[in-house]
Protein backbone atom coordinates (compact mmCIF):
# COMPACT_ATOMS: atom_id res chain seq x y z
CA UNK A 1 0.00 0.00 0.00
CA UNK A 2 1.14 3.51 -0.59
CA UNK A 3 -0.31 6.96 1.32
CA UNK A 4 -1.89 9.37 -0.48
CA UNK A 5 -3.75 12.68 0.44
CA UNK A 6 -7.30 13.23 -0.99
CA UNK A 7 -7.61 16.26 -3.09
CA UNK A 8 -10.50 16.09 -5.49
CA UNK A 9 -13.43 14.36 -7.12
CA UNK A 10 -14.40 13.06 -10.37
CA UNK A 11 -17.49 13.11 -11.99
CA UNK A 12 -18.03 10.39 -14.28
CA UNK A 13 -21.77 9.98 -16.18
CA UNK A 14 -20.94 7.33 -18.59
CA UNK A 15 -19.74 4.93 -17.16
CA UNK A 16 -19.06 0.91 -17.08
CA UNK A 17 -22.57 -0.59 -15.54
CA UNK A 18 -20.92 -2.04 -12.96
CA UNK A 19 -19.36 1.01 -11.55
CA UNK A 20 -22.45 2.65 -10.51
CA UNK A 21 -22.71 4.04 -7.49
CA UNK A 22 -19.06 3.91 -6.39
CA UNK A 23 -17.49 7.05 -5.36
CA UNK A 24 -14.28 8.04 -6.85
CA UNK A 25 -11.78 10.03 -5.27
CA UNK A 26 -8.65 12.09 -6.50
CA UNK A 27 -5.30 11.28 -4.81
CA UNK A 28 -1.92 13.09 -4.49
CA UNK A 29 0.89 9.93 -3.62
CA UNK A 30 3.09 11.07 -0.70
CA UNK A 31 6.36 10.03 0.27
CA UNK A 32 7.02 8.60 3.77
CA UNK A 33 7.85 12.15 5.17
CA UNK A 34 4.23 12.98 4.03
CA UNK A 35 4.70 15.24 1.34
CA UNK A 36 3.93 14.82 -2.17
CA UNK A 37 5.94 12.70 -5.04
CA UNK A 38 4.15 14.19 -8.02
CA UNK A 39 2.41 11.64 -8.74
CA UNK A 40 -1.44 10.57 -8.32
CA UNK A 41 -3.90 7.89 -8.75
CA UNK A 42 -8.05 8.36 -8.90
CA UNK A 43 -9.26 5.62 -6.14
CA UNK A 44 -12.66 3.93 -5.28
CA UNK A 45 -13.54 4.99 -1.87
CA UNK A 46 -14.24 1.76 0.87
CA UNK A 47 -14.19 4.06 3.74
CA UNK A 48 -15.89 7.28 3.18
CA UNK A 49 -12.73 9.68 3.06
CA UNK A 50 -13.36 13.14 3.36
CA UNK A 51 -10.87 15.57 1.16
CA UNK A 52 -7.55 16.58 2.79
CA UNK A 53 -7.62 13.06 4.55
CA UNK A 54 -4.12 11.45 4.24
CA UNK A 55 -5.12 7.61 3.60
CA UNK A 56 -3.85 4.25 2.13
CA UNK A 57 -5.04 2.53 -0.73
CA UNK A 58 -4.14 -0.58 -2.50
CA UNK A 59 -3.89 -1.18 -6.12
CA UNK A 60 -4.17 -4.53 -8.60
CA UNK A 61 -6.43 -7.16 -7.76
CA UNK A 62 -6.27 -5.89 -3.72
CA UNK A 63 -8.53 -2.74 -5.45
CA UNK A 64 -11.46 -5.43 -5.66
CA UNK A 65 -11.48 -7.21 -2.06
CA UNK A 66 -14.28 -4.52 -0.79
CA UNK A 67 -17.82 -5.33 -1.04
CA UNK A 68 -17.94 -1.91 -3.29
CA UNK A 69 -15.42 -2.94 -6.03
CA UNK A 70 -16.04 -6.99 -6.13
CA UNK A 71 -15.80 -7.82 -9.41
CA UNK A 72 -15.95 -4.45 -10.57
CA UNK A 73 -13.37 -2.84 -13.19
CA UNK A 74 -11.22 -1.03 -10.35
CA UNK A 75 -7.57 -1.09 -10.22
CA UNK A 76 -7.47 1.11 -6.95
CA UNK A 77 -9.60 1.44 -3.36
CA UNK A 78 -8.83 3.46 -0.37
CA UNK A 79 -9.16 1.13 2.71
CA UNK A 80 -8.07 3.07 5.36
CA UNK A 81 -7.91 6.74 6.30
CA UNK A 82 -3.93 7.02 8.62
CA UNK A 83 -4.72 7.96 11.97
CA UNK A 84 -0.58 8.37 12.87
CA UNK A 85 2.26 7.37 11.07
CA UNK A 86 5.57 7.03 11.99
CA UNK A 87 8.72 6.74 10.90
CA UNK A 88 12.49 6.09 12.38
CA UNK A 89 10.81 7.19 15.52
CA UNK A 90 9.59 10.37 14.50
CA UNK A 91 5.78 11.12 14.09
CA UNK A 92 5.50 12.13 10.35
CA UNK A 93 1.62 12.76 10.53
CA UNK A 94 -0.27 13.13 13.10
CA UNK A 95 -4.22 13.36 12.27
CA UNK A 96 -5.38 15.06 15.52
CA UNK A 97 -3.22 18.06 15.16
CA UNK A 98 -4.42 18.63 12.00
CA UNK A 99 -5.75 22.42 10.81
CA UNK B 1 -7.28 4.48 -12.13
CA UNK B 2 -5.55 6.92 -14.31
CA UNK B 3 -6.63 9.49 -16.87
CA UNK B 4 -6.06 9.83 -20.57
CA UNK B 5 -6.95 10.98 -23.50
CA UNK B 6 -8.01 9.64 -26.43
CA UNK B 7 -5.99 10.20 -29.40
CA UNK B 8 -5.92 7.77 -31.98
CA UNK B 9 -6.83 3.92 -32.89
CA UNK B 10 -5.09 0.78 -33.76
CA UNK B 11 -6.34 -1.42 -36.46
CA UNK B 12 -5.25 -5.36 -36.64
CA UNK B 13 -6.32 -7.99 -38.42
CA UNK B 14 -4.51 -10.50 -37.60
CA UNK B 15 -4.69 -11.26 -33.39
CA UNK B 16 -5.64 -13.82 -30.76
CA UNK B 17 -9.11 -15.13 -31.47
CA UNK B 18 -11.09 -13.98 -28.22
CA UNK B 19 -10.38 -10.20 -29.09
CA UNK B 20 -12.61 -10.19 -32.03
CA UNK B 21 -15.14 -7.22 -31.74
CA UNK B 22 -13.44 -5.52 -29.19
CA UNK B 23 -12.18 -1.86 -30.14
CA UNK B 24 -8.90 -0.79 -29.00
CA UNK B 25 -8.40 3.42 -28.60
CA UNK B 26 -4.93 5.12 -28.06
CA UNK B 27 -4.87 6.80 -24.79
CA UNK B 28 -2.13 9.78 -24.06
CA UNK B 29 -1.78 9.90 -19.99
CA UNK B 30 -3.01 12.93 -18.01
CA UNK B 31 -1.41 14.06 -15.26
CA UNK B 32 -3.87 15.23 -12.22
CA UNK B 33 -3.84 18.74 -14.26
CA UNK B 34 -5.35 17.61 -17.23
CA UNK B 35 -1.77 17.81 -19.00
CA UNK B 36 -0.21 14.90 -20.89
CA UNK B 37 2.56 12.81 -19.05
CA UNK B 38 4.40 11.30 -22.15
CA UNK B 39 3.05 8.18 -21.14
CA UNK B 40 0.40 6.43 -23.37
CA UNK B 41 -1.61 2.90 -23.01
CA UNK B 42 -3.60 1.28 -25.75
CA UNK B 43 -6.73 0.28 -23.68
CA UNK B 44 -9.77 -1.53 -25.17
CA UNK B 45 -12.96 0.71 -25.15
CA UNK B 46 -16.56 -0.58 -22.59
CA UNK B 47 -17.52 2.64 -22.81
CA UNK B 48 -18.20 3.96 -26.46
CA UNK B 49 -15.26 6.35 -25.57
CA UNK B 50 -14.72 9.20 -29.26
CA UNK B 51 -11.55 10.83 -29.90
CA UNK B 52 -10.77 13.67 -27.85
CA UNK B 53 -12.71 12.78 -24.82
CA UNK B 54 -11.04 12.74 -21.37
CA UNK B 55 -11.03 9.15 -19.59
CA UNK B 56 -10.45 7.01 -16.74
CA UNK B 57 -8.88 3.52 -17.65
CA UNK B 58 -8.43 1.02 -15.58
CA UNK B 59 -5.09 -1.60 -15.73
CA UNK B 60 -3.92 -4.86 -14.74
CA UNK B 61 -6.80 -8.07 -13.74
CA UNK B 62 -9.34 -5.08 -13.50
CA UNK B 63 -9.23 -4.26 -17.03
CA UNK B 64 -10.96 -7.78 -17.54
CA UNK B 65 -13.96 -6.78 -15.20
CA UNK B 66 -16.17 -6.17 -17.92
CA UNK B 67 -18.56 -8.47 -20.53
CA UNK B 68 -16.51 -6.48 -23.29
CA UNK B 69 -12.90 -8.10 -21.75
CA UNK B 70 -13.82 -10.82 -19.50
CA UNK B 71 -11.40 -13.95 -19.93
CA UNK B 72 -9.98 -12.32 -22.83
CA UNK B 73 -6.02 -11.11 -23.03
CA UNK B 74 -6.36 -7.53 -22.21
CA UNK B 75 -4.86 -5.45 -19.94
CA UNK B 76 -6.18 -2.24 -20.32
CA UNK B 77 -9.94 -0.97 -20.53
CA UNK B 78 -11.56 2.69 -20.36
CA UNK B 79 -14.10 1.88 -17.97
CA UNK B 80 -15.97 5.81 -17.70
CA UNK B 81 -15.89 8.98 -19.52
CA UNK B 82 -15.02 12.13 -17.25
CA UNK B 83 -17.25 15.20 -16.67
CA UNK B 84 -15.45 16.52 -14.01
CA UNK B 85 -12.65 17.14 -12.58
CA UNK B 86 -11.87 18.73 -9.46
CA UNK B 87 -8.50 19.26 -7.34
CA UNK B 88 -7.60 21.42 -4.71
CA UNK B 89 -10.91 23.56 -5.25
CA UNK B 90 -9.92 24.22 -9.02
CA UNK B 91 -11.99 22.99 -11.56
CA UNK B 92 -8.93 21.01 -13.83
CA UNK B 93 -11.22 19.36 -16.77
CA UNK B 94 -15.22 20.27 -17.38
CA UNK B 95 -16.64 18.47 -20.50
CA UNK B 96 -19.42 20.93 -21.01
CA UNK B 97 -16.64 23.90 -21.63
CA UNK B 98 -14.47 21.58 -23.91
CA UNK B 99 -14.86 23.02 -27.55
CA UNK C 1 -1.70 -2.81 -23.64
CA UNK C 2 1.45 -1.42 -25.01
CA UNK C 3 2.93 -1.06 -28.60
CA UNK C 4 6.78 -3.75 -29.10
CA UNK C 5 8.52 -4.77 -32.44
CA UNK C 6 9.77 -8.29 -32.61
CA UNK C 7 13.58 -7.95 -32.82
CA UNK C 8 15.36 -11.18 -31.48
CA UNK C 9 13.95 -14.60 -30.15
CA UNK C 10 15.22 -16.95 -27.43
CA UNK C 11 16.52 -20.24 -26.51
CA UNK C 12 16.03 -21.76 -23.15
CA UNK C 13 16.26 -25.55 -23.10
CA UNK C 14 15.83 -25.68 -19.09
CA UNK C 15 12.59 -24.44 -18.38
CA UNK C 16 9.48 -25.11 -16.55
CA UNK C 17 7.97 -28.15 -17.97
CA UNK C 18 4.27 -26.26 -18.38
CA UNK C 19 6.76 -23.71 -20.77
CA UNK C 20 7.34 -26.98 -23.45
CA UNK C 21 6.20 -25.86 -26.69
CA UNK C 22 5.91 -21.79 -25.93
CA UNK C 23 7.62 -19.67 -28.35
CA UNK C 24 9.22 -16.82 -26.56
CA UNK C 25 9.66 -13.59 -28.55
CA UNK C 26 12.26 -10.53 -27.40
CA UNK C 27 10.06 -7.25 -28.28
CA UNK C 28 11.68 -3.56 -28.13
CA UNK C 29 8.97 -1.38 -26.84
CA UNK C 30 7.77 1.50 -28.62
CA UNK C 31 6.50 4.61 -27.88
CA UNK C 32 3.04 6.53 -29.55
CA UNK C 33 5.78 7.61 -32.46
CA UNK C 34 6.68 4.19 -33.04
CA UNK C 35 10.01 5.24 -31.54
CA UNK C 36 12.15 2.75 -29.22
CA UNK C 37 12.03 3.73 -25.60
CA UNK C 38 14.95 1.78 -24.55
CA UNK C 39 12.90 -0.75 -22.58
CA UNK C 40 12.38 -4.54 -23.47
CA UNK C 41 9.98 -7.49 -22.67
CA UNK C 42 10.28 -10.90 -23.54
CA UNK C 43 6.81 -12.35 -24.48
CA UNK C 44 4.91 -15.60 -25.32
CA UNK C 45 4.08 -15.49 -28.98
CA UNK C 46 -0.25 -16.23 -29.34
CA UNK C 47 -0.40 -15.51 -32.89
CA UNK C 48 2.82 -16.48 -34.98
CA UNK C 49 4.48 -12.82 -34.92
CA UNK C 50 7.81 -12.30 -37.32
CA UNK C 51 10.76 -10.58 -36.68
CA UNK C 52 10.24 -6.89 -37.50
CA UNK C 53 6.65 -6.80 -36.88
CA UNK C 54 5.16 -4.27 -34.66
CA UNK C 55 2.98 -5.87 -32.29
CA UNK C 56 0.65 -5.26 -29.20
CA UNK C 57 1.60 -7.02 -25.97
CA UNK C 58 -0.34 -7.05 -22.86
CA UNK C 59 1.15 -8.08 -19.47
CA UNK C 60 0.52 -9.25 -15.92
CA UNK C 61 -2.32 -11.96 -15.78
CA UNK C 62 -3.56 -10.80 -18.80
CA UNK C 63 -0.73 -12.93 -20.37
CA UNK C 64 -2.25 -15.94 -19.52
CA UNK C 65 -4.99 -15.54 -20.88
CA UNK C 66 -4.75 -17.67 -24.11
CA UNK C 67 -4.87 -20.67 -24.99
CA UNK C 68 -1.01 -20.94 -25.23
CA UNK C 69 -0.34 -19.30 -21.75
CA UNK C 70 -3.31 -20.45 -20.02
CA UNK C 71 -2.13 -21.78 -16.53
CA UNK C 72 1.41 -21.41 -17.45
CA UNK C 73 4.22 -19.07 -15.30
CA UNK C 74 4.18 -16.10 -18.34
CA UNK C 75 3.49 -12.59 -17.77
CA UNK C 76 3.80 -11.23 -21.11
CA UNK C 77 1.73 -12.06 -24.82
CA UNK C 78 1.38 -10.70 -27.84
CA UNK C 79 -1.78 -10.95 -28.62
CA UNK C 80 -1.82 -8.85 -31.77
CA UNK C 81 -0.22 -7.84 -34.86
CA UNK C 82 -0.54 -4.28 -36.01
CA UNK C 83 -1.39 -3.11 -38.94
CA UNK C 84 -2.13 0.64 -38.70
CA UNK C 85 -1.38 2.92 -35.56
CA UNK C 86 -3.46 6.31 -36.14
CA UNK C 87 -2.50 9.30 -33.59
CA UNK C 88 -3.74 13.08 -33.53
CA UNK C 89 -4.75 12.07 -36.98
CA UNK C 90 -1.37 10.92 -38.32
CA UNK C 91 -0.62 7.54 -39.25
CA UNK C 92 1.90 6.76 -37.20
CA UNK C 93 2.90 3.05 -38.68
CA UNK C 94 0.86 1.22 -41.70
CA UNK C 95 2.52 -2.24 -42.14
CA UNK C 96 1.33 -2.15 -45.54
CA UNK C 97 4.02 0.50 -46.01
CA UNK C 98 6.84 -0.74 -44.73
CA UNK C 99 9.57 -1.99 -46.64
CA UNK D 1 10.17 -10.37 -4.06
CA UNK D 2 12.32 -7.11 -3.09
CA UNK D 3 13.72 -5.93 0.01
CA UNK D 4 13.10 -3.70 2.60
CA UNK D 5 13.53 -2.25 6.12
CA UNK D 6 11.03 -1.82 8.74
CA UNK D 7 11.69 1.60 9.60
CA UNK D 8 7.56 2.67 11.35
CA UNK D 9 4.40 2.00 11.91
CA UNK D 10 0.97 3.32 11.01
CA UNK D 11 -2.56 3.65 13.23
CA UNK D 12 -5.24 3.46 10.99
CA UNK D 13 -8.83 3.28 13.14
CA UNK D 14 -11.22 3.77 10.28
CA UNK D 15 -10.52 0.89 7.44
CA UNK D 16 -12.22 -1.59 5.35
CA UNK D 17 -13.37 -4.07 7.90
CA UNK D 18 -11.87 -7.09 6.44
CA UNK D 19 -8.73 -5.40 7.55
CA UNK D 20 -9.30 -5.99 11.25
CA UNK D 21 -6.69 -7.18 12.97
CA UNK D 22 -4.13 -6.75 10.32
CA UNK D 23 -0.82 -5.16 11.01
CA UNK D 24 0.55 -2.33 8.61
CA UNK D 25 4.51 -1.41 8.89
CA UNK D 26 6.10 0.82 7.00
CA UNK D 27 9.14 -0.03 4.99
CA UNK D 28 12.05 1.39 3.04
CA UNK D 29 12.83 -0.29 0.37
CA UNK D 30 16.50 -1.52 0.03
CA UNK D 31 18.86 -1.96 -2.90
CA UNK D 32 21.01 -5.10 -3.66
CA UNK D 33 23.59 -3.65 -1.55
CA UNK D 34 21.08 -3.17 1.32
CA UNK D 35 21.04 0.91 0.61
CA UNK D 36 17.86 2.57 0.74
CA UNK D 37 16.64 3.47 -2.69
CA UNK D 38 14.11 6.15 -1.36
CA UNK D 39 10.91 4.36 -2.15
CA UNK D 40 8.94 3.14 0.37
CA UNK D 41 5.58 0.54 0.92
CA UNK D 42 3.23 0.06 3.75
CA UNK D 43 3.01 -3.60 3.74
CA UNK D 44 0.97 -6.28 6.54
CA UNK D 45 2.84 -8.62 8.42
CA UNK D 46 3.01 -12.42 7.98
CA UNK D 47 6.00 -12.83 10.16
CA UNK D 48 6.08 -10.56 13.17
CA UNK D 49 8.94 -8.24 11.91
CA UNK D 50 10.41 -5.75 14.06
CA UNK D 51 11.72 -1.86 13.64
CA UNK D 52 15.05 -2.52 12.04
CA UNK D 53 14.97 -5.44 10.57
CA UNK D 54 15.30 -6.55 6.96
CA UNK D 55 12.67 -8.01 5.46
CA UNK D 56 11.67 -9.44 2.44
CA UNK D 57 8.33 -8.50 0.82
CA UNK D 58 5.73 -9.74 -2.07
CA UNK D 59 3.41 -7.08 -3.85
CA UNK D 60 0.35 -7.81 -5.95
CA UNK D 61 -2.01 -10.78 -5.44
CA UNK D 62 0.76 -12.22 -3.92
CA UNK D 63 0.01 -9.76 -0.83
CA UNK D 64 -3.07 -11.88 -0.17
CA UNK D 65 -1.90 -15.70 -0.57
CA UNK D 66 -0.91 -15.79 3.82
CA UNK D 67 -3.94 -16.71 6.33
CA UNK D 68 -3.57 -12.95 7.77
CA UNK D 69 -4.53 -11.19 4.28
CA UNK D 70 -6.48 -13.68 2.72
CA UNK D 71 -9.35 -11.92 0.58
CA UNK D 72 -7.96 -8.75 2.52
CA UNK D 73 -7.71 -5.29 0.33
CA UNK D 74 -4.19 -5.86 0.78
CA UNK D 75 -1.29 -5.08 -1.82
CA UNK D 76 1.80 -5.83 -0.24
CA UNK D 77 3.10 -8.06 2.57
CA UNK D 78 6.14 -9.14 4.51
CA UNK D 79 6.72 -13.00 3.90
CA UNK D 80 10.31 -13.64 5.27
CA UNK D 81 12.65 -12.06 7.83
CA UNK D 82 16.42 -12.06 5.80
CA UNK D 83 19.15 -13.41 8.15
CA UNK D 84 21.28 -13.39 5.59
CA UNK D 85 22.48 -11.98 1.50
CA UNK D 86 25.38 -12.64 -0.18
CA UNK D 87 25.98 -10.90 -3.53
CA UNK D 88 28.65 -11.76 -5.82
CA UNK D 89 30.39 -13.90 -3.08
CA UNK D 90 30.34 -10.91 -0.80
CA UNK D 91 28.07 -10.92 2.58
CA UNK D 92 25.67 -7.36 2.28
CA UNK D 93 24.04 -8.12 5.21
CA UNK D 94 24.07 -10.43 8.10
CA UNK D 95 21.13 -10.08 10.75
CA UNK D 96 23.62 -11.60 13.36
CA UNK D 97 26.15 -9.15 13.06
CA UNK D 98 23.95 -6.36 13.44
CA UNK D 99 23.81 -3.70 16.19
CA UNK E 1 9.09 -11.94 -18.79
CA UNK E 2 12.57 -10.35 -18.37
CA UNK E 3 16.55 -11.08 -18.42
CA UNK E 4 18.40 -11.65 -15.11
CA UNK E 5 21.65 -13.12 -14.23
CA UNK E 6 22.01 -15.17 -10.89
CA UNK E 7 24.11 -13.21 -8.39
CA UNK E 8 23.47 -14.25 -5.20
CA UNK E 9 21.26 -15.91 -2.26
CA UNK E 10 18.84 -15.02 0.31
CA UNK E 11 18.29 -16.88 3.39
CA UNK E 12 15.26 -16.51 5.80
CA UNK E 13 14.90 -19.08 8.47
CA UNK E 14 11.79 -16.93 9.61
CA UNK E 15 9.25 -16.83 6.73
CA UNK E 16 5.70 -17.04 6.64
CA UNK E 17 5.24 -21.25 6.85
CA UNK E 18 3.86 -22.30 3.32
CA UNK E 19 7.25 -20.98 2.01
CA UNK E 20 9.25 -23.68 3.34
CA UNK E 21 11.44 -25.41 1.30
CA UNK E 22 11.44 -22.80 -1.14
CA UNK E 23 14.90 -21.49 -2.95
CA UNK E 24 15.40 -17.86 -2.94
CA UNK E 25 17.46 -16.47 -5.30
CA UNK E 26 19.05 -13.06 -6.10
CA UNK E 27 18.44 -11.72 -9.36
CA UNK E 28 20.61 -8.84 -11.34
CA UNK E 29 18.25 -7.12 -13.94
CA UNK E 30 19.51 -7.31 -17.24
CA UNK E 31 18.75 -5.40 -20.33
CA UNK E 32 18.45 -6.79 -23.90
CA UNK E 33 22.27 -6.31 -24.01
CA UNK E 34 22.92 -8.45 -21.17
CA UNK E 35 23.95 -5.75 -19.46
CA UNK E 36 23.10 -5.03 -15.69
CA UNK E 37 20.48 -2.17 -15.40
CA UNK E 38 20.86 -1.60 -12.05
CA UNK E 39 17.66 -3.51 -11.02
CA UNK E 40 17.30 -6.37 -8.95
CA UNK E 41 14.93 -8.79 -7.92
CA UNK E 42 14.70 -11.75 -5.66
CA UNK E 43 12.40 -14.67 -6.79
CA UNK E 44 12.29 -18.14 -6.33
CA UNK E 45 13.73 -20.79 -8.18
CA UNK E 46 11.47 -23.21 -10.24
CA UNK E 47 14.29 -24.96 -12.98
CA UNK E 48 17.26 -25.65 -10.51
CA UNK E 49 19.98 -22.36 -11.75
CA UNK E 50 23.15 -21.38 -10.57
CA UNK E 51 25.01 -18.89 -9.93
CA UNK E 52 26.15 -16.74 -12.74
CA UNK E 53 23.54 -18.27 -15.18
CA UNK E 54 21.20 -15.76 -17.27
CA UNK E 55 17.48 -16.47 -16.45
CA UNK E 56 13.73 -15.76 -17.74
CA UNK E 57 12.02 -15.18 -14.73
CA UNK E 58 8.45 -13.79 -14.61
CA UNK E 59 6.62 -11.70 -12.06
CA UNK E 60 3.10 -11.27 -10.48
CA UNK E 61 0.48 -13.18 -10.37
CA UNK E 62 2.65 -15.65 -13.26
CA UNK E 63 5.07 -16.15 -10.16
CA UNK E 64 2.17 -18.56 -8.71
CA UNK E 65 1.87 -20.95 -12.00
CA UNK E 66 4.22 -23.31 -10.58
CA UNK E 67 4.03 -26.40 -8.95
CA UNK E 68 6.50 -25.05 -6.30
CA UNK E 69 5.19 -21.28 -6.17
CA UNK E 70 1.78 -22.36 -6.41
CA UNK E 71 -0.78 -20.52 -3.90
CA UNK E 72 2.42 -19.23 -2.15
CA UNK E 73 3.11 -15.53 -1.18
CA UNK E 74 5.94 -15.17 -4.04
CA UNK E 75 5.95 -12.69 -6.98
CA UNK E 76 8.80 -13.64 -8.75
CA UNK E 77 9.93 -16.77 -10.28
CA UNK E 78 12.94 -17.99 -12.18
CA UNK E 79 10.88 -19.50 -15.23
CA UNK E 80 13.69 -20.50 -17.74
CA UNK E 81 17.53 -20.48 -17.95
CA UNK E 82 18.64 -18.74 -21.21
CA UNK E 83 20.89 -20.89 -23.93
CA UNK E 84 20.87 -18.15 -26.52
CA UNK E 85 20.10 -14.60 -26.69
CA UNK E 86 19.58 -13.46 -30.21
CA UNK E 87 18.63 -9.49 -30.88
CA UNK E 88 18.62 -7.41 -34.15
CA UNK E 89 20.85 -10.34 -35.77
CA UNK E 90 23.08 -10.21 -33.25
CA UNK E 91 24.04 -13.18 -30.49
CA UNK E 92 24.03 -10.95 -27.11
CA UNK E 93 24.42 -14.09 -25.09
CA UNK E 94 25.64 -17.61 -25.82
CA UNK E 95 25.61 -19.99 -22.48
CA UNK E 96 27.98 -21.89 -24.07
CA UNK E 97 30.58 -19.75 -24.63
CA UNK E 98 30.75 -18.21 -20.94
CA UNK E 99 33.96 -19.18 -19.01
Amino acid sequence: MLLGRVVGTLVASRKETTLEGLKFLVLKQLDIEGKETGGYRVAADAVGAGLGEVVLYATGSAARQTKYTHQRPCDGVIMAIVDLLEVDGDVKYDKSREG
